[in-house]
């Protein structure tokens, strides 16, 4: 009942797993952007399932399709609704254990909350699949953003597995990130997230991991008291994705052991235009934007579903029981996640950005 | 513009720090629900100034006047406004530096936003007394989930300057978070807190931490996909303090370093019911709650307002200089913040609760 | 922007007259209701153009495709998106005159909207071919209204053309209704009715009307202060229908000149149960439900296309020329509104009466 | 649980007629507007009781108290809490029929909403009474309606008691609406409303009658699809003012029995300016100004509080009986409504022409 996201730049999501389709709506781009499928089927192919040997071998092509809001190659200004069909599904495995919740899953959730009517096949609307949706929507908000403000929304695995990756530039993170598998900035810890995914997998287990996002030139003054900060419009984005369990800003969680002089950022000036020397607090101060890059981590748990034998219930039978999950599950999400998280921050910002004023009505003149 | 939290129980808030005074709108309690002025003062004497010699000694009595939506003590289903008055107010030191922001806080983004119009004075409504309206709002939240199904949200400071409190039981957090000034559900951990915070002080330094929160009895089922999940809308209201840096569920960022088989929590029958046999999840898949404890972390940086010399951009003149803050400041925001989280956490699942159909509108019969 | 309408039983709007298609999300609906196609079909084909002569012989089949939130014949609780292809579009007479505003339509004020980025071929999103989306709602709307509660909607043309029909009992209006191409209560105004429309469409004119709309069976209390009145929701939705100019409950506008004595309806006690003698409110007071039938009347303009030369102004080269309408256009657009303000109307009912708690979650147990 | 309006200049009401206060938040106000306590109670004053011998005798001064979100004479960006607070207030005769619901009343349907918890002295928050939030908030709106876009929002009484206004012109609404009792632009009918309020008083009874209201000088293309149209976000506002039955745009229900050709109003050009000819449809074509004056007209019922008797059920003994309404009632509402359906109208167009991009952030510069 709340498949709706933003206030100005309003997405909607709806679609499962294992039904028709995935798709979603975008309210509130600015009419006259240039807007074709192939600005949306870019940052799909970067989610696609089957991308190489450490994801799942579903088989979608995820071939997006515009059912309204761009004529002519532009935006009108009404709603975009997008969507891909859903053509590579097996619901054999789900039909064989039907009642029988798989740990980590929503699968028990779900069936209190819908009284058992929910879609329960490859988890219906609460898979990440759903997250397909979100991608398209930040396409045409990272599209948005990019045009009107020069605003650049970048991500990249930061640890999988324990495996950290140490802070590198963001000239380095462009270079990378779609140059490796697992979509790090450095290439030589890449090749050592591999190498974990590969273990994991191969004792039928997973890993989890962390996704780093920045946002690069958003203006300063972005954002909204008391209940529209970044920081929460962000984190209310991000924990839409299933698997998320943490999201931070700037130093997060280690400002607890810090001293107020170690972690404040102190004004400077360069080049005439107020700056912070450091940017501990990820350039957010009092849920606006600072004018430094907004910088969130976000911590993926491992995926759920594995081949190991875990206890369960038999919800039928109402008996404890065991579950080895078969199946083409990503051994770890973090790496198709990384244009998920991309997209949810800019389908953020570019709420926020329309709300402060920042982005006008109509982006290009008509020739 | 975005003043206002929830769906079906409503939280609107307004003030300043230097103004005339805090409140908050509650709606969507329903009707016949008991409540007195008592009931809101019990919460707000925990987040008043002046407590002890670890906070600040700004001397607000903080008394809640209820303005509407209650008569004869009991709830008519109108929008309850509440509200304490400001009297010990001093606004020489921010008129002094009026033009020179503060490091660590909203002055130059509120400055930015609102073209230097905002209240300057103890950061306006950007201020952290903010938060009176939240302990006021959550007062009635905590009563309502406690009434209708059992429901109680508990908090306690788990860090504080690098002093981590170890696991205790829920019984010992009940027993000795208001016994001692930092709200430690371990009184030997306490003490050591204490010592962090008055060596920062002495130094004119503050220090950050962490408050835990748990939610009992909560049923499974609460929540709602996609952008409704709880660890979303938990995270926006968490978000809304100011300071917040961190909001993690369960093991939050320690999922990154661990398998799937270590992480999930497997199901089993207890007298009949089902649980999970471990809580990693902190009682939440797929943005639903499981039926075990909501487990949260909230991390808060270091108060920002310190003594000592900071650098800083003169925005009058635009030429580089220091500032040493003055005033009565917290030297650690945590113990204070204890009854804060408590109330944006039942704030938020008193809402998910009514969503979901399970607080009915009349609580009580009329004798 | 705001395609949206609803907070608990919510609907979401796309598509356009000439794009590929027509459809709408909606969320909320409880989990475990029967629904299938034939069900949203029925009521379809009460607005399909080409029903008769009196109407556009634009020859869509308007079939209903569900994309998503049904499974195995009953709702689960997901976003359920419907929508109609367009097949039969002729666009040619819109490329003919794109740059001349039609007097009576949206065409100017949308191109000033969205900067002349609009879809202008038959409207576009202004198009009265979007309420093919309402009525997929409201057929969902009505079926649980039915289902949980016993409520129904009813609509009739009440006014065409000057031709105004005389109360009726509803049993004559559920009688009628659906027998005669005018959708009149009473079968003899319907000739009448009919003929005005003949002869204007002769004229190559058009004709307004009035529909009258009741639901039946709603409890008392239904409905939300301040801004959630019954009336103010309704009107809202129905003014969202195009062509809609005015909308009274009870005695509406006729209350202007009465005396309170006149106008006020006792209460009386029937079957031990307290009714009202009359209904002159139209079974509203404080904007909430009285218990007795709901009943508005909803008026539209003349369809703004006509074939009579009318006066415009050319926005390419900025000067005044005149214009003649050739197309498919339904002479008088007020029978085959009918379905479309009860869909209007049931779908503010569904998302008041949930909001009021009188909706179960599961209405069906699973067999 | 609806009392806020308003997406981007959003309005939250609170408070009882016979409680300690009415008021009202408003937010989205850009930051930098003079704004004092004179400005809002000049229309205060407008709405007071006891302006003269045709209102209620109820004698509250309603001097306005500015609460929060102005400083130093300026908006800062922050929620404006005004209030006034309820002085002469004599509950008695509703303690003594507490269980006769009076016929016209909110009283039967809140009892039956609220489970008997209400308020309801008065009405409670149904009174016409929180009314008076409406005008504050609107006298922000007008002033920043006018302030920013030059519009100016215009009402007068129409008609009362079945007396009717001619058409007057702009200016003569404008000379006239103040300087007679009734708020009628004609002097010469205004004596005659006068007289009919008068009769009917002197027989125990009341009288309705219609607001139009007008707003001048709105740019063509403010209005939102598919459910923010102008006419649906105006109506749903002016049916929140207690009393009002039916609302209409431009010719309203009077287009029911023209033909298109009678109707359209054709486009021409006045000084190189797109206008219509005619204004039948009021300004507002697919939802979206047109650019001409805004017309709309608001019908009230005739106050339900008379002296008369009338037939009702005790709800304590459940039997049949009569009430005579004792009290200082205004006989007819319409001349003090006149101000409260300005302020609601403003509201609407404020918040619209700020989600159209119309009003700029910062309004004045800081000298």
């Amino acid at each position: 009942m709340t498949n709706s996201l933003g206030l100005m730049f309003r997405v909607t999501i709806f679609g499962e797993s294992h039904g028709r389709c995935v798709g979603v709506i975008v309210e509130g781009c600015p009419a006259g952007m240039a807007l074709t499928s192939s600005h949306i089927q870019m940052e799909l192919d970067r989610r696609r399932p089957g991308q190489n040997s450490l994801t799942t071998s579903r088989g979608e092509e995820d071939q997006v399709e515009i059912l309204s809001g761009v004529f002519n190659g532009l935006t009108t200004g009404a709603p975009i609704c997008m969507l891909v069909w859903n053509r590579d599904k097996d619901s054999s495995d789900y039909e064989r254990r039907r009642w029988m919740p798989r740990p980590g899953h929503a699968d028990w959730t779900t069936h209190v909350r819908y009284g058992g009517f929910n879609d329960y096949r490859g988890g219906g609307m609460f898979s990440g699949r759903i997250t397909a949706g979100f991608v398209m929507a930040g396409a045409i908000a990272k599209r948005l953003l990019m045009g009107s403000l020069g605003v650049e929304v970048l991500a990249h695995s930061k640890e999988i597995g324990g495996v950290v990756s140490p802070d590198v530039s963001v000239d380095k993170i462009r270079a990378n990130v779609e140059s490796n598998p697992v979509r790090c900035g450095s290439p030589e810890v890449a090749e050592k997230m591999a190498e974990r995914i590969r273990e994991a997998a191969a004792e039928g287990d997973s890993v989890g991991g962390v996704v780093e996002c920045l946002a690069l030139n958003l203006p300063a003054g972005v954002g909204e008291p008391v209940f529209g900060t970044l920081e929460g419009d962000l984190a209310r984005a991000l924990y839409s994705i299933p698997a998320v369990k943490a999201v931070e800003f700037g130093l997060g969680r280690g400002f607890s052991s810090l001293k107020g002089s170690e972690s404040n950022d102190a004004y400077t000036l360069k080049d005439g235009k107020i700056e912070t020397e450091t940017n501990n607090a990820g350039g957010i101060l009092g849920g606006l934007s600072t004018g430094m890059p907004i910088r969130c981590t976000v911590t993926f748990k491992p995926t759920p579903s594995i081949r190991k034998k875990q206890k369960t219930v038999n919800l039928s039978t109402m008996k404890e029981t065991t579950i080895e999950i078969k199946g083409r599950h990503d051994p770890c999400i973090v790496p198709r996640a990384v244009p998920v998280v991309e997209g949810m921050v800019a389908v953020v910002l570019a709420d926020q950005a329309i709300r402060a004023g920042l982005i006008q009505r109509v982006m290009e003149k008509r020739g």
